[in-house]
């Protein structure tokens, strides 16, 4: 039988493992951050519509351009923005992958502050990109001092902010947010996968594209949006950015039945997004809570919360595996990352992550 | 205004246009080797409903590992393949993206017989892996001798064969594939995007996969299953060679949605085929009738036919779009490309290129 390492794989592959957390079936699912509400069940029988009239000319290619999925983008944003601002690809990963392709690549540099989502240093990999992971600051947080030094000391192509971060769930502010725009050469990508789960009143990096066509917001509607399943990342910046990805995409890389799905989600944004108060509350509860029990919850603008004060993660993670409850343990010593999830699946992890509080063993 | 040039994009993208044909809404748009029947109404129907059977778990990430697609591509293929033989991904462009990011790259090459699909040589670019256009015989005919003296000569590391070949539409013996199978060091793609056209009885690279390990076979959903609009690309290939390629694919990248259609086409794969023989009919008829006219249609294999004998390529292009026909000039001097369509839509393009009939002008 032929082995990987019989094959003429690029030498920086060999020895790799294929990312991916485990896709298992549980009851509860808090591992990968889903909006683990459905989608309203009205919204999905007008997404059923939309799709069903695009199988009807499916023999037929896509739009390339994508455009009226575009301004549905732009409508949704705000801020001005209009279709020539916006792009769109197969999920987020997608999305940086094609800003990594145009403005990254071999002698290149990307830098992110550590730890942070761990697609970016594999998307940088796959792309010839050099990786710089810098350090943030006490309890994962990242002020603009700390940001601009490691900019200036590194002088990269390209900086990712994770905002709120992720594996973390750190807010980040909008001072150091500007503070990179303004210290960096290259493109600084704010990438605000979360962004709809922060504290209302939260600015995103939209208010700061005018007069700076080297930003670049990234957005999701995987999270908020409950579309996991979809696929569908994008992003807003200056038009010329926007021509530069045209040159990297795939032609017609966005599939008829993705744009007629998105275009359905986003023509009742209201609805879809309905659930992400009620996430934010679970999320709330889920910081408070393990606190009382001891644990150390970090701060969270995510739909998602890390916490410190586990002595053995992997156990853990076992021990609430066996009763159904799927976390993620991403490596952080002391550490395991949840889910906010409906308040019936927050209850279930609270129950059975009680059993392991420092505050229990005192 | 800030214009491309004022970014900092990678310099191979300097001055560059991106890919892809003119989208035009007219009557009859022949231009991109499309399947111009429609997907039949009761397979669309199946396909409506598993859809929408997937938007009510919208909100999970998709089966990462899409092993249901896999395992009904390996039925539809047939050749004792199962699910461990099979990958897919957003359209063949994508399937080849990972192969050649897997066994490609920087300081590596990838051989083909120009003219060939120009695809291969973008995504050669967009992978840092060197393309090499090796030329072909006359008639862009492709004899063993020819294709192994190019292998030889140049020792690629990535051999892509298209057969049948675009834009020429010219059939690749099975002699010729496995001499190169045989003479090559690396691997071998025989790109068949346009196999399921193939005069009957043709015989497929898969025939040549068993003790092949670095031996690829492509297809696409496309064109013969009429679903360019689902962007469904698939191969064939020794498990080793799907693990090296899950290295370096985006995780999820391929939906809930394209798996849900694409599994529902390939469960009426009789009924979404069975305008294959009418569209074969059609081909000949076009192969016919542009020589009687006094053109030289090239030999072909697929959906569609390249011709030579046009005086102004470019003016015939123009004056048949003026009619609302819109056929391809793919730039090879004295050349223009059809799709076969319907027969009316086959009957408009012969009326409309009649007028510039060389024979006419004798």
């Amino acid at each position: 039988m032929t082995s990987l390492d019989d094959l003429p794989i690029r030498d920086d592959l060999r020895g790799r493992a294929p990312y991916g957390a485990p896709q298992k079936s549980v009851p509860v699912a808090l591992n990968v951050n889903e909006n683990t509400h459905p989608i309203p069940e009205a919204v999905a029988h007008d997404i059923v519509a939309r799709v069903a009239a695009a199988i009807l000319q499916l023999n037929r290619y896509p739009d390339r351009e994508f455009t009226d999925l575009r301004r549905a983008f732009a409508g949704y944003l705000g801020h001005s923005l209009d279709e020539s601002n916006i792009w769109a690809a197969n999920g987020s990963n997608e999305v940086l992958q094609h800003v990594l392709q145009a403005f990254g690549g071999p002698g290149r540099t990307a830098l992110g502050f550590a730890p942070t989502y761990s697609m970016y240093g594999l998307l940088s990999a796959g792309t010839g990109t050099e990786w710089i992971g810098a350090p943030r600051d006490a309890e994962f947080e990242l002020t603009p001092e700390t940001a601009v030094a490691a900019v200036r000391e590194h002088d990269p192509d390209i900086v990712i902010l994770c905002a709120p971060n992720n594996p973390t769930g750190t807010p980040l502010s909008i001072e150091t947010i500007t503070a990179v725009a303004d210290a960096a050469r290259g493109i600084v990508v704010v990438d605000e996968a979360y962004h709809e789960f922060a504290d209302p009143g939260t600015p995103s990096a939209l208010t700061l594209l005018e007069d700076r066509p080297r930003l670049v917001v990234s957005r999701t509607m995987s999270k908020a949006f409950a579309f996991a399943g979809a696929r569908v990342g994008y992003l807003a910046a200056d038009p010329a950015v926007v021509d530069a990805l045209r040159l990297v995409r795939l032609p017609y890389h966005l599939s008829a039945l993705t744009q007629a799905a998105a275009l359905g989600a986003l023509a009742h944004s209201d609805q879809m997004l309905a659930m992400v108060d009620e996430i934010r509350g679970q999320r709330e509860r889920i910081v408070a809570e393990l606190d009382r029990l001891g644990f150390h919850a970090y701060r969270s603008g995510a739909n998602f919360v890390l916490f410190g004060g586990v002595d053995d993660p992997h156990a853990v993670f076992e021990a609430l595996l066996e009763r159904g409850i799927l976390i993620r343990d991403i490596g952080l010593p002391g550490c395991l990352r949840v889910t906010a999830g409906t308040e019936t699946e927050t209850t279930a992890f609270l129950e059975a992550i009680a059993a392991f509080a420092p505050a229990s063993v005192v």
